[in-house]
């Protein structure tokens, strides 16, 4: 376990770049077809001729590959607790089929559990962009971390 | 198009339930693959083990699950024009596999954009309860509505 991310090792202030995710077309549809059925996200042409101007992700899609750059970012070698949830979520930005979003994680906050003192709350601001630097979504929530020295 | 719901269909205060949804260990498995590749939904034998007690759903598989009950609900026949993002989301409870998840929406508040008066802003709560009543999720956001008449 020693190995793994704790509380202690997130500071207020901090960046972290998650990497980068494609967002193909096929996925959009797939995604949509379970989850979010609307034209939007599963019919090329009627996305094209749509104010969205092209077929997009669900914006809970958005939030999916989010959270998997998350994961592969830091999450997956974190002693991570779970989430209790978010704060606020702002789709920005269509995300259209074809581009690459790149995540970033920002530390806004910290403190340990009044109840819990092995558990550690770390707010966090999570965004991604486009390769062309545009932010698409934006969104802050709490990690739920162990404390290495309770 | 007038058979579709719009702002004017929407009153501050109304409910409407959206459904069911019954979530299954495979489901939860192929959405954490994608997305939120976390032991506690994709190992039985260490989310067991776990505080949780079992294998969960993602948050976000959750979210989705609300989402698909949303469009199914209502928004599949409303006159909808997407989302600026969600003011908070809970994670109340863990959502276990071979649960049936019930959805219900209330409108808290609307109002007509200033700038783009065909547009309504409808803040809605959502929430998703098992058959047992204990609300797992618990979410509140906004819809863009078309108005029937600006």
């Amino acid at each position: 376990m020693s190995d793994l991310l704790h509380f202690e090792d997130f500071s207020v202030g901090e960046s972290r770049d998650l990497g980068t995710y494609a967002v193909t077309a096929e996925e959009i549809k797939s995604f949509a077809r379970e989850f979010d059925p609307q034209f939007f996200h599963l019919d090329d042409d009627r996305a094209k001729a749509s104010v969205l101007g092209g077929l997009s992700a669900s914006g809970w899609h958005t939030c999916g590959i989010v959270m998997r750059l998350m994961v592969d970012g830091y999450l997956g070698r974190t002693a991570g607790m779970g989430s209790p949830g978010l704060d606020e979520v702002r789709w920005l930005k269509p995300v259209y089929a074809g581009e690459t979003l790149l995540g970033r994680m920002t530390v806004l906050a910290k403190r340990k559990s009044k109840s819990r003192p092995e558990m550690g709350l770390v707010t966090m601001k999570w965004e991604a962009r486009s390769a062309t630097g545009e932010t698409k979504i934006d969104m802050t929530g709490v990690n739920l971390i162990k404390v290495r020295q309770p």
